[in-house]
């Protein structure tokens, strides 16, 4: 990925606001900005970026990985073991040393929606006047570079085949968690033969049935499907990285006349969001085009959720497709596109489609047939 | 679990503190105290403990679950569509609704080390003094309750489990991934056949070969295991919110001599560590114990990370097996225990369990054999 562009917007933003170096320490910022992603995060990273140099503090543990993937001049290396206690054996220490060749009283960007508190206070007791650069960065995040989009491509490609190889397999009785199991199996499996040193991150749910499929969040279980049933089949696959979603509402067996209806309404309202998506366009905007849909059917009420979210780095990210965001869309950016809605004891209804924004409207990067035929199965 | 002993135990330190009342915003400690567990965080949410009330910021998607799992006596909800503007759209708001009723210059309670920099100036501007309850919890948390260890000891067979499927499937001319896939199969279907409702989280890598099996954290590639490969096997598993480890250094067909000396150490280091675990002892000293082995036989440079750490709600947690850590060990407390060595370009060596803290020393939730004879595999 093209770490340098990033920086140099970033920087950009810095010279703009007179900020002296900005300190990022949140995971997902770290990656997109400096190309390096740990396992976990228990011991923390933080990233100093100068118009001039780029430096790092790191757990030891790390310090080959490091080496490996990430843009660095100079490393802060913290241990923890008792016979290099005198390099350094604190996160804190390494921060610490990290900031010290700044000017004291300068202007520090850092991410205040993600900076710990007490590492604030640290930073502004040695002097450093704290600014915002999170919310920046969370903005140009949005507008993907070309390595990224044909990463989200492959990432749709992948979610695809998990979901239809879920789909292909449900039946009356299978439960809910090997409704998931048939397509993850299938997606390692793949990604295990097809994908040398990739990382996969990966989500699924199934929520089945009136009751289950109307709460929008929960996990998978051991319900079994029953012939009548509305169940929500709903993935993400991350590929070194990067994420795509798919989601089909599908029936088992038959849907009755409410379902249909009801589904239609959905299928309606998605494919408007989709239609309504281009440059140029409020992403407040596309959430309207959903809603229109589904208030003019009276489903207004139980439609409770924005429409979609841009997906990446993360499974949520800006921009929000939510009724007040005037964030403009820009070709690049990718987006979920899922307008859905719950009705108590009746079901839940909604597709969702990871889009790339072209300069002509939108590009589907998922693909699973989404009309109602290809959705009564088993 | 006993959320109320938990919220009994944070009560007495906020008496003892002259704190007011205590804002829980990190995920793990939210679940922790209140029984509530989503999905995702991207939208946050917030938990106001009160001498006599309890009370919940949450994004309105979760209001059903939320008054299904968690305790709250009023929730503040916020909302995403137009047609809720009027009951709140954000969590700043929500947050402040939660925290009005409050004197505005009382001591209020918060995680230091996660509260966002923004959020906690705008509690300060508000008036409040806040004083950290982190760490308190962080150290409640160690010492887990008979329900907490039944569900760790379940999740140590599940890992198990899925352990020794990969292992015996491990054969060369596999990849990592394959062998990974082995085991990540057979605990999908176990868990999807055996419980229900339940939640899975999961983590698994195997480095290969010399050089691979040399770095502590790195994804599972398409690597094909060869003959005379060492591979450090490793998984997590979290059924239901609270997990195990188990790691086991394995041959592919054979090991030669200088394998089979690292090794030793390797398991000789582990034992004495776990003979080490009995309450009343230091954290630290279980951590001398294991880095006694390995220095005695010369490779105590390249032992550079800590013994291990606590384990429950999180995958690391305290208390940190860590040379410098005085945190005395009581009964209930859940370790993994993992001494280990790194040698570039001649391999890595490592065993990983998860063991409770008992009146007598230390029971291993973990198992599959440790001995060479069993480890050379294929």
């Amino acid at each position: 990925m093209n770490t340098e562009e990033r920086l140099r917007a970033l920087r950009g933003v810095m010279e703009e606001r007179n900020v002296e170096a900005s300190l990022i320490l949140q995971p997902d910022d770290l990656f997109y900005l400096s190309g390096f992603k740990a396992i976990i995060y228990s011991r923390p990273f933080a990233y100093l970026v100068e118009s001039d140099g780029l430096s790092m503090a790191l757990p030891s543990l790390e310090e080959e990985h490091v080496r490996k993937e990430a843009r660095a001049d100079r490393l802060q290396i913290y241990h923890e073991t008792p016979e290099r206690i005198d390099r350094g054996s604190s996160f804190l220490a390494a921060l610490d040393a990290l900031v010290s060749p700044l000017r004291p009283s300068c202007r520090l960007g850092v991410e205040k929606g993600y900076l710990p508190l007490e590492l604030g206070r640290f930073l502004e007791e040695k002097g450093f006047v704290l600014v915002d650069v999170g919310r920046d960065i969370a903005l140009a995040r949005t507008v993907k570079e070309p390595k990224e989009i044909e990463a989200i491509t492959l990432s749709g490609d992948l979610v695809s085949y998990a979901l239809r190889a879920s789909l292909e397999r449900a039946r009356p009785g299978m439960t809910e968690m090997e409704l998931d199991l048939a397509g993850t199996s299938a997606l390692f499996a793949r990604v295990a033969r097809d994908f040398p040193s990739a990382t996969v991150d990966h989500f699924v749910m199934s929520p089945s049935g009136r009751e289950r499929s109307a709460m929008q969040h929960v996990f998978s279980s051991t319900r079994a499907l029953q012939l009548g049933d509305g169940v929500i089949h709903s993935r993400q696959v991350g590929l070194n990285g990067y994420r795509a979603e798919c989601e089909r509402t599908f029936f088992v067996g038959s849907a009755d006349p409410f379902q249909r209806r009801c589904f239609a309404v959905m299928a309606e309202a998605q494919a408007a969001a989709v239609a309504a998506v281009r440059p140029g366009v409020r992403a407040g905007d596309v959430d309207g085009a959903a809603r229109r849909v589904i208030d003019g059917a009276g489903f207004g009420e139980a439609f409770d959720h924005r429409t979609g979210h841009g997906i990446g780095v993360t499974s949520h990210e800006e921009p929000s497709l939510r009724f007040d965001n005037d964030v403009v869309l820009k070709e690049g950016m990718a987006l979920s596109i899922e307008p859905g809605f719950y009705l108590r004891g009746r079901g839940g209804f909604r597709h969702s489609d990871t889009v790339i924004v072209t300069a002509g409207g939108a590009r589907q990067v998922t693909s699973y047939p989404k009309d109602l035929e290809s959705l009564v199965i088993g």
